[in-house]
């Protein structure tokens, strides 16, 4: 049956479909996954310094031995040996029973996303407001996009969030007759930012949250890797009701299995699990079992060490290059975690123009746009050292260098930059983008 | 810090979140997992008699030799591989290319229910309408009610959905000044009706849909698990752009990995790429290369020969039980697949009333009020043959004939059923709930 009267959907929609469209920078970014483009702007964990053989011996039993139970459906909330497990992880960060911290509060998700979605699904109305660090994860702000929130950004410095801008923003949001629902923020290396919240900022932003009756979602993918000294203890840590603490296990162990978590107050938890039974019907027991076995029986805390080691290293060799090869006018942060570094671009450039020719010249980094809900950040980039070797690292860096070069004399020169922009090329996330990145994640952010 | 103000967020939750309450009959449920209570209530397919060694080896390879890619991102559509596999599938209900079928219009979800979700997400406002079977699959009556959408049913017989109460149904949405969005039908082995949709009834549904520009969708679990014969060409194997199909791989392989699918028109799978990227980023890349190697390395179709041979034998055992064992009144449907027997009970009793009386004789149903989205359907419940013995079927049986055969006389007597029902024990969702209810999914639905 051809030629029906149904080929055109788009008065069918639902109304948050309107601001979620692809984005043409997607094809651009098909190209860096070709060996001879140097790709800084993926997000892919170095899961090859895992000890693959063991893991498949693992996976061997889990799918032979066990596999009548990781094969079958299991419970919406997430199974309990992974749960506890879960627990002590948290602990690390200082969120533990004594805080109240229960394997009964945690909820297993499918990554950090689920987490992020489903609290937005058991919160957010449309035209609700949502405070987010501006930049912020790019993943995020596609969920309060889907969730029709409006984002509100909060202006970071080197320790994190600034307390009093945050202050303000609440105040204007209320002077606005809205109301703000929570603050979503990255405290520990962030994304993209790669600054950490310091410890007295973190007791500060919780009393102004507790002021407010704000409730705050503390995202915290990169909490174990940071490259000095212990763990900061947790803003849940510090808060026992007002926090909903998300993480991960991608980046302590692998993205692949998809798994993550919410630690929530039990009276949302109960909440988020409906949401989420709505929504997936239960999290994978084969992922699961894997991640708790994993984390049960094999030495995940030196594997940690080791991840650090190799990001510390990758962390170093991006600094030093940025520093030998940056022409003047470029600022960066200095992250002591985490995978990324936050560039600001010598004035009069713009990050998202010069990706076609950044490209072109064989490099690939992240457009600032993408982190802001307003489409500002064009002065910024974000850079990531997670995945390439320190010798890809430094060669990207001096073709970057030399894009930049020329895009400020060419500037200098015309004062434009170098070529128009393409007139609808728009940027959507590219975040994990790694060594496949025609076949990685773009939420469809612009 | 403690005694906080931030203990409850009632007046903080979103409005979707009003009719999304967790049920009292989950404790009921827990105890199915009781060895000693056979459970006729729970979907859980038979995984134990897939080849587990055969897939322990393979899950090996998978987290070995091929963990830097398995254990990585992916992208947010799916893997191609797996989508070309998928294709394959499709074809054996006549779904192929001739038909317009194309792995480039294939989403991977999370099962099932995701694609339900997105699809959901992508068409559907607070208000809207779905039109779906009565009685209808109760995950996807709990997808519809986070949409906050409303469910118009549409009766069933032994022929599967009427097309003139379909016709008639949208002329009453029509009348009401509402927009049914689409039709939410199950045309293979219903859940929970177990009844088929027949060819002559698949032309005229879909005549239909057509002159009301209305989408299917096509919901396709058990296809490939029929009884008799060559699986029946799908809905969408009969019209190219009208219909949407959904389908999983948790029946014909195994559900713990959480992969499902969804076909759907070209404009229409890039909105759903783009909503499954704001919810979960990306799907397991383990899963979907487990998937795929197992669908193109392993004798996958004498595999589903064999769980249709295991679940005939089943069937069987269930039908003649009934036969022998129920008491005069006590009707229900004959399903030539799949997992489910719907039985409609003597006049005056009510399934979910009964309920506890049953689970104190050692035997679990899910009461048919679960199906409906206005809490009617108390006349009937449903029964699962898929994961206990014959033997086990056979006991179940008697234990229900006796408990109904009970309940008549105690209301032939009093006029009133047994015992008053728990006056606030409402019906949620145990569709999976299989050896391990107490873990088992149990979607939010009243």
């Amino acid at each position: 049956m051809t030629g029906t009267t149904l080929d055109d959907y788009t008065d069918r929609y639902a109304q948050r479909m309107r601001g979620m469209t692809a984005s043409e920078i997607r094809a651009l970014f098909a190209v860096t996954a070709r060996p001879e483009v140097v790709s800084l702007a993926g997000g892919a964990p170095f899961v090859a310094a895992l000890p693959l053989d063991a893991v498949g011996e693992m996976m061997a039993k889990l799918g032979g031995e066990q596999g009548a139970t990781t094969l079958q459906y299991s419970g919406g909330q997430g199974d309990l040996a992974l749960r506890e497990r879960i627990c002590e992880v948290m602990a690390l960060s200082g969120i533990d029973a004594s805080t109240g911290a229960s394997p009964d509060d945690v909820v297993v998700t499918v990554g950090g996303q689920q987490a992020l979605d489903l609290v937005s699904r058991v919160f957010l109305d449309p035209g609700d407001v949502v405070l987010a660090e501006g930049p912020s994860y790019v993943g995020a702000l596609g969920v309060f996009q889907a969730a029709q929130a409006d984002v509100v950004h909060v202006p970071i410095d080197d320790d994190g969030l600034i307390p009093a801008a945050l202050a303000e923003a609440l105040e204007t949001v209320a002077r606005a007759g809205k109301r703000a629902k929570f603050l979503y923020t990255v405290p520990n290396y962030h994304n993209p930012g790669g600054v950490t919240l310091s410890s007295e900022r973190r007791d500060e932003i919780l009393a102004i949250a507790e002021r407010a009756r704000l409730l705050v979602i503390e995202d915290d993918p990169y909490g174990l890797l940071g490259f000095s000294g212990e763990p900061m203890p947790a803003l849940r840590a510090r808060h026992r009701d007002g926090v909903l603490y998300v993480s991960t296990f991608s980046k302590t162990f692998a993205p692949g299995l998809r798994v993550g978590w919410v630690l929530a107050p039990h009276a949302v938890r109960e909440k988020l699990v409906i949401a989420s039974e709505a929504q997936i019907l239960c999290p994978s027991m084969f992922a699961q079992t894997a991640i708790a076995t994993y984390f049960a029986t094999m030495p995940w805390k030196e594997q940690v060490k080791t991840f650090r080691q190799i990001y510390q290293e990758r962390r170093d060799a991006l600094l030093s290059a940025l520093t030998e090869q940056m022409p003047a006018g470029t600022r960066w942060t200095r992250p002591d975690g985490g995978f990324y570094v936050w560039l600001t671009l010598p004035d009069g450039l713009h990050s998202k123009e010069m990706l076609p020719r950044a490209i072109a010249a064989r490099v690939a980094y992240v457009p600032g746009t993408g982190f802001y809900a307003d489409g500002t950040g064009g002065s910024h980039l974000r850079l990531s050292y997670c995945f390439p070797t320190p010798e890809r690292i430094r060669e990207g860096v001096r073709r970057l260098a030399g894009v930049i070069e020329k895009e400020t004399l060419v500037r200098a020169e015309f004062g434009t930059a170098a070529a128009p922009a393409p007139s609808r090329v728009t940027w959507t996330h590219a975040t994990h983008l790694g060594p496949a990145a025609g076949q990685a994640p773009a939420p469809g952010l612009e």
